[in-house]
């Protein structure tokens, strides 16, 4: 949550390339004071989270990059910025060439960078904002290059940006009710524990923040556009637990709510917590967790276990109430977004707002609502060239009027108490073109196939991506983005295990997991198009005489498709009947939810094709 | 080869389930001598080959299972037989049940067994039939059950085995000539060896016998149904290699086209070779090597890195030459099928021949040729119920009679001097019934989704598995093998590191690589289907206004697919353009090389649908 509580978004420009000058010199300062030669700056912070607190955006602060992904490495004599496909524009306007080379932000990048520093120098890092996997692979860079790699903590970075580094979140904690989260904890509690016990491991060590929110039915408001908490929690194979937690935080009737299964103690208290386990075997995940952690449980006289967070599985897999919660979600929310697209087909068609005005519009009409929560991301309003851009952050400095004869990409979602929605719409301003046209359909192509494969037991995503992209690849188009990725209830907008992607994803697509289902077209510099539904699977209706059970996905989002934008020549049969199916559903699920005035405008958007 | 010039292929009956207890009791005999409590026995020989030398068919001797994959584990109580999905009922057919119960073959089947064996246990391993690889994998789940893990060499099997053994093969190792390999081995090797150099590796210890074929353009014929030599050898960074075979291999005119830049040696020399290399890095494959090399590097004092064998791409890469070698002897086989298919169609439909039969005309047809130098495996003749069977090998027991009403599935190929073909067509005896067609046409249209995709640069088999099943998925089947698979130019028909399967596969489909296509249906106790051509990877056209380059497939495989059990009214009009399209080339590829009756008949055959 933010502190303007009329508006959620705000788009001022919130950093400065200049700031790289006067950071990294104070940066360098308390490196010389530690002995380091360098310094590894990654995006992720403590809570190995994607959404980070103001006080832990340590990347933008030392560089000006306020991408959701990245790192940096300051040396001494030169400072690299890492920043992947989607950002390489963004990442060298928002930063000072003179200070940062930008290069891209591949899986080996830090570890090349590593393997090519001067032998025998030393570069520091915080072991509490890398995870044990990937510390592995910049350890084995350093041997091989004679170079030390050296933990310290506290880290040059936070010493140097002191005072004016603005506080940890305090929001209060609170119970998430059972008819929105479907489990009890205890019972969740429970399950894990005999799974830890036949495993013969006394404990696990859990600090994501989903985790902590889903495994005691609570949520919190630390990490803008998501309700997590920040934490971590010991949970024991007798399904007790601890949770340890800024005390601060504790809101009324949240010990109540935790009961007699759960302690609270204050976050300073888990490494001593963690000497009661000497001897046994403590599980942490080296991919969600710092190394921080892992050396914690090696400290503490534990013998570590790597693997999988035991929350991971059982929260992809949504139970019967939270589908049935955001699928209630998911149709409210659909009947804001018509009422939105309504608007853009209506008054923007003759004002021309601009891309801000656009994202500013769609807040208010979710806010009507009354009960949104906060936005589950901050809207991205692309029109023309600014919707080439995959991962467009709109500010006051780059702010577009749109206009006629172009394509408008708008993909938003709301926080609910019962879901969190994620959804993209791509529209017409004023006549579309043939060009447009051709994409959109040959987008659309993709989507529908994605959204109506039936699939066995076994299948991942990384199996399903291809039916998205195979008619943009028979005609020389690809988009280099994911299709898919998982999606929480009233959690993270973007959630694992699962995804569909080219990335090897070794977890099969398991009912109840969410998905969004958003091929895309970018042409650079001209304009962008992105149809985005979220599916959850679910077990397939087989034809007679089929003999094998199959998963497919049911749909969740509900709003119409830019029926102008669509060459229905391109259609075979059975995809017209599905946008027509589509579109049938659509205007009776949300139709009854809308005025009369966009319900009017409703049916002709809805009408068969 | 074998023995016999007149025929390929046996169908005797070569085990017997009795022979297990003979077997059994003679190693439990030598076990006992040294100290063992169970004993490892992989189908993989000391070549970690796919196929076999009799010598070393030890998994077929100690159990009478001659499946082309597997393992056992002996223990003094009782023995297991590990065999996958595909040889489910051969394997219990195969084994006395007194003998040996089996499992199934998954991917941790040994660790799970070593994981539940008795503390302080002691288990036998040969390393040279075990890569290092999987060897990590058995240590691991020793350690952690207590239990001892003990190479031992010679192992008791061979002991017990004793002079019944067959010889070690020795057939000739011959050039093979530029006009078929299109790049000299010393190109070959000064290319590896400058990545060697580049990665500060003084050698490459080489063990995989198609990796010797090709690295040093020779084929041998210690493998049936492929050229393959067996041996060792050595590459060195500057480019010259030592090669390790048996003196009584080396043919006339062999070493003069091995050149200046390759010594020769025996299989005793090469551990005395590698102590050249103390205090430097060589490099082996850990999949497809044997432990025992990986610990003969160790121990001369050399630093082993494991790493993918440098043949590996290169050679699934085929250059312009083998492509062309490859298209020639495709056509020809082509011919030759489609007079076997032909003699199917009309003679067959009257005579009803029994399958050996059906593989007897096939070969008899193949070897008219004159050029085949071997078939490039065992003819799988399935009729009816034995078509459901993917990996059925027809024996003079299990010899069935074709008959009017089932369908007769014939997957087969042939070693050419210019290429290796492998094809599978499934032909209806009599009238097909109308399920019959349903279930071919739902192949067939997976199998024309992948013979007709375009795909970007890094797309995987991985990627593309799901187009060739997900019509069968619609209507609730699948099949339960990959969908395709590498294939050598006169080398092995099974060929990685490309594949077409739901395995996750990190190796792009890279210009060159050849792969089949065949999907299947398999209904058990009733028919099988499957339709399989041969495709390479090459640069597909991309239509007006594309923006980015496409692969795409070239077929390889011209014989016409049974236009009777194609339901036209299930085809897209895309999907019968394209059937029209190929049984159209395939007339114009294969009709000129036919006789005038087959021709006659090949153009009914492949007339429009």
């Amino acid at each position: 949550m933010t502190a303007d509580t009329a508006h959620f978004q705000q788009f001022d420009v919130t950093t400065q390339p200049s700031q790289g000058v006067t950071h990294v010199a104070a940066l360098r300062a308390e490196m010389r004071k530690l002995g380091l030669d360098g310094f590894i700056v990654p995006h992720e912070d403590e809570h190995q989270n994607e959404y980070l607190p103001d006080a832990n955006e340590r990347l933008a602060w030392v560089s000006g990059f306020t991408g959701s992904a990245g790192a940096a490495i300051i040396f001494m004599d030169r400072a690299i910025l890492f920043a992947d496909g989607r950002y390489t524009l963004q990442s060298r306007e928002q930063t000072d060439p003179s200070v940062f080379s930008v290069e891209d932000f591949h899986a080996n990048a830090l570890s090349d960078t590593i393997a090519k520093a001067a032998r025998g120098s030393v570069i520091g890092y915080d072991a509490a904002l890398i995870s044990p996997f990937s510390l592995n692979a910049l350890q084995a860079a350093a041997d091989a290059a004679g170079v030390t790699l050296k933990s310290v903590s506290p880290n040059p970075l936070d010493l140097a940006w002191g005072a004016a580094r603005p506080a940890q979140p305090m929001a209060m904690i609170v119970p998430h009710p059972l008819e929105y989260a479907g489990a009890a904890s205890a019972d969740k509690r429970a399950h894990l524990a005999s799974i830890l016990k036949a495993n013969g491991i006394s404990a696990a060590l859990i600090t994501a923040p989903s985790s902590l929110a889903w495994l005691f039915n609570i949520r919190g408001g630390d990490v803008i556009r998501s309700p997590l908490p920040l934490g971590q929690a010991i949970l024991n194979n007798d399904g007790t637990a601890e949770l340890f937690i800024e005390p601060a935080k504790i809101s009324d009737g949240l010990l109540e709510w935790l009961g007699n299964g759960v302690s609270v103690a204050g976050p300073q208290d888990v490494t001593t917590a963690l000497k009661a386990y000497a001897g046994q075997t403590v599980m942490i995940d080296a991919n969600l967790s710092s190394a921080y952690w892992l050396e914690a449980i090696k400290a503490a006289g534990a013998t570590a276990l790597t693997a999988d967070d035991p929350c991971l599985l059982p929260r992809a897999c949504k139970n019967e109430v939270e589908i049935a919660g955001t699928t209630a979600a998911h149709i409210r929310d659909g009947a804001l977004l018509s009422t939105f697209l309504h608007w853009v087909a209506t008054e923007a068609q003759a004002a021309f707002p601009t891309e801000i005005e656009v994202a500013q519009k769609l807040e208010s009409i979710r806010r009507t609502a009354g009960d949104l929560r906060d936005l589950s991301f901050d809207t991205i309003s692309g029109f023309g060239p600014h919707g080439a851009l995959p991962h467009y952050k709109v500010t006051v400095a780059s702010d577009l009027k749109t206009a006629k004869g172009n394509l408008l990409l708008v993909d938003s979602g709301g926080q609910f108490l019962d879901g969190t929605t994620d959804v993209t719409r791509t529209m017409a301003m004023g006549e579309p073109t043939a060009e447009h046209k051709r994409m959109f359909t040959l987008v659309l192509k993709g989507h529908i196939a994605l959204a109506t494969v039936k699939f066995p037991a076994g299948t991942t995503g990384t199996h399903l991506d291809a039916l998205a992209r195979q008619f943009l690849w028979a005609e020389g188009f690809d988009y280099d983005h994911g299709t898919g990725h998982g999606v929480g209830v009233y959690l993270g907008v973007h959630e694992g295990p699962q995804r569909i992607s080219r990335a090897l994803n070794k977890y099969p697509l398991q009912t109840g997991m969410i998905v969004s289902n958003e091929p895309g077209f970018y042409k650079a510099g001209e304009y962008g198009i992105r149809i985005e539904n979220l599916q959850y699977v679910t077990e397939a209706e087989i034809p007679a005489g089929g003999e094998r059970p199959m998963h497919c996905f049911e749909n969740l989002t509900w709003a119409p498709i830019d029926r102008t934008l669509i060459d229905v020549a391109l259609l075979t049969p059975a995809e017209r009947a599905y946008m027509d199916g589509y579109h049938a559903k659509v205007l009776e699920l949300v139709g009854p939810l809308v005025s009369d005035e966009v319900r009017g405008w409703l049916m002709q958007a809805c009408a068969p094709l």
